[in-house]
Order: structure tokens, then sequence, then C-alpha cells
């Protein structure tokens, strides 16, 4: 009994997110449904879902399914997330999301402060 | 100097969260922000800082620090975080956060829902 | 550039294993090739290949060809691994490889581990 | 009884491990037992015993403790792993491991290779 329920929350699985993330993504003109509604895509991706519905991503969120289509819109418009086609083996299109871009903007925000926090460092030695 | 970021980067470090908070922390009673409260805590907990304060805990949020003191007073009343004292080696006592609340209770709610759906199982193998 | 070395060591992921099966392999009759062949198997499972060649495996690892596939043979006898049957959409067989099995034997041995202790600190209450 | 098992699995914690290392460790001319002695290292670094003996370190693994000694003092000359000194609040010095250097020849690894990818493909669009 107890191992079965243990198994299932070994399987139910994690997600590992750079810390810069969390520090940044006000930086990136992210707010904090914006970001959780991020977290819930990774967290489907990581399951193998690579195409959630706004019914799926906002169930487990105080939104409704209608504010998670426009928070979902906004995001794919602002270049976080985007959609990519597949093809199955027989031929059959798919799509599927990628969040690819939102790392991608997030290590630019993380080389910019690195970039700024170097150019303190000068200015501070020199005066 | 690509070393150098790479090295920065890697310091930095990650969080690895269960899915199961993505996907139980509305049935918790915790709405977007205080989810985001509770993954920046987790990031300054991980990086040695044991009791991060509102201003550093909201300066990477969209709210203020004093909607921030609010929330953490509130996670703290809702049993989410703990505030745990310590004594350094000289005696002198220090205060630190411990956030093994909020694993408990998303334990509890996993273990609900497991036992919901087994119960949903059965049902359906009788009808 | 030094983003795109960036954005690559991050595509190049990670793997996250529980502390558990580092103090619990002995116990469990693997040795330290077999513990670094499985890791390597997540590794390639986790990247999305999921039935990777003796060829494949080793080539990381300081062990031939031939040892890898007798150590891989050995594994999947002992049930670490397990090789599984899937079907592509237009009915072609596949095989791929589940380190399911893994887990759960990790999981026997923490919950005996754990079974133990409880004992040993009864056994000391009562003296 | 469950629940405790599940708390007490999930405070044995877990270490997220670049992939990168498991395809490099032969390259940085590390074998399996070096290895699996680095990921002990990490796991108790991780749980906050910054100076495990090599009793401890051996007490997993399938070596004997003055195997392990060796080892150790062979991963600390290669330059793996350093030994640093802190100082407690009230003035006492203590010694912990760093296993920060692991990581810089790692990140050295991968873009040594990175580099020959990018030649290797500059060369085939030439020919």
């Amino acid at each position: 009994m107890s191992k079965t329920n243990l198994l299932n929350w070994f399987k139910e699985g994690q997600i590992t997110i750079p810390t810069v993330l969390f520090s940044q993504y006000k930086a990136m003109k992210l707010d904090e449904y914006e970001l959780v509604l991020l977290l819930q895509m990774i967290s489907y991706l990581e399951k193998g879902n690579e195409f959630p519905t706004p019914a799926e991503l906002s169930s487990a969120m105080t939104i409704s399914v209608s504010e998670c289509s426009d928070l979902l819109r906004r995001l794919i418009q602002k270049g976080f997330i985007e959609i990519q086609d597949g093809f199955t083996s027989d031929g059959i299109r798919y799509e599927k999301y990628s969040i690819e871009p939102l790392w991608e903007k997030c290590i630019d925000h993380f080389l910019l402060q690195q970039k700024r926090e170097e150019a303190n460092a000068i200015q501070q030695e020199e005066t």
C-alpha cells in the first residue's frame, strides 16, 4: 500500500527550474499568473503531454479557461512559447509547444545582468 | 569569458519541485502569488539564505514589500511556513524559515487524491 | 557566442536522482559499473533516446562495448531494467527500456531500512 | 504511516546532475569509482555534511575505507575536489570540501567539445 503511494509520488515526477527564472521573470515582463502558467506548461511537457489544452493548464490554477486562453495567446505573442509542427511516422501532422524561447530570454537577461554587475565592479574600482 | 558566464549560471543553481505542488496548490488554498512567494523562499533557502526579508523576497516579484509581508504572515498563519529557532556554536539565537509544513500538506493532498481515485476505480468496477 | 554555449549547456539537460539510490545501491547488489551504466541509461531516456545501444551506453564509460552488453543483460536478468514493447501510430513495433523496476527496488530497500530503524528505536526505548 | 514514509523519502532529497558530467567523465580522466565517489560527496554536501569522512563516503560503496581514502587523495591531487577553510562565528576553524573545481573542469570539457563540433561542422561545409 505504502509502496504504491511512494511509487506513484515518484512517478508524478518533478521539474527542475534554474533559480534565474525566479529572479528575472519580472525583468522579463512576466507576472505571477504568467510565470505559474509557464510552470504548469513545463510540468505537462515533462509528463509527455506536448500540447496541453487551456482547460488542462487552467484546471489546477485559480483562473478560468478563457483567462488561461488569453494568457497563453499573450505568451505566444510575446515570444515565450512557440508552437511547433511535428509529423508522426505515418505522416500525420501534430502541434506541440516549445518553451525554448523562454530559456533563451532567461539567458539573455542573465547575461545582461552579469554585464551590468561587471560594469559596476569596474566603476567601483575606479572611484 | 564565456566560461565565467557558464560557471556563474551553474552556481546560481536550480530548484527541483515535485509536480504535485503545481497540481495541488489550488486545492491547498494557495493562490498564484502565494505559490510564487513560496518558490522565491525555496530559492533563497537553497542558496543558503535561511531568513530572507520581505524586501528580498518581493524584490523579484510584482508586489510591494508590505504586500509581501502580509502574504508571508498569512502563509505562516495558515501553516505553510514555520519560523524555527537556531543557535550558533557560541550561543547566539537566530531565526530561520522551514518549508517542511508545505511538503507535509502537499503529501496530505496527494494521498487524499490517491484515495479518491482508488474509490472511483472500485465504484466503476462495480457498475 | 557565449549565449549559444550557455543555451547548449542548458539543453544538454540534467538528471535528478533520489539520494536513496546512492545510499542503497550496494544493498541492492549493484556495483559501481552497474550504477554508472544505469545513470547513463537514465541520461539517454531523459534526452528522448528510449533504446540506447551498448555502443552508445559504453561510449562515455571506461568499459568495452561487449562488457557493456554483458552488464546490460545482467541488469535485465536481475530485474533492474525492463524491455517494453511499443507500437507507433502506424503499427510498427519498437522496443524501449524502462527503469521503473529500478525505482521499485529502490523504494523496497528504503522501506526496509525505515522498518529496521523503527525497530531499533523501539528496542532502544525498551532497554 | 504511509505519510511518514513518503515524508522521509522526500526529506532524503535528491541531487540534480548535469548530463554533461556523465558524457565527459572519461574524457576528464575519471573512472567509475571516482565518479561514484564524487556523487556520494555531492549527496553528503547536499544534506549539509560538509566534510564527510572516508568511512562515511565508502559505507555505501563496494570499496574499503582505505581504498576510499586513496581515491579521495587522488581526486584532491588531480584538482577535482578542494578543501576549504571555514571559521565559525566564535572563531573556530573547520574544514569543508568544495566540488566547484569539478564543475569548472566539466565546463572546460563541454566548451572544448563544442569547439570541436563547430570546427567539424565548418570542415564538412567546405568539403
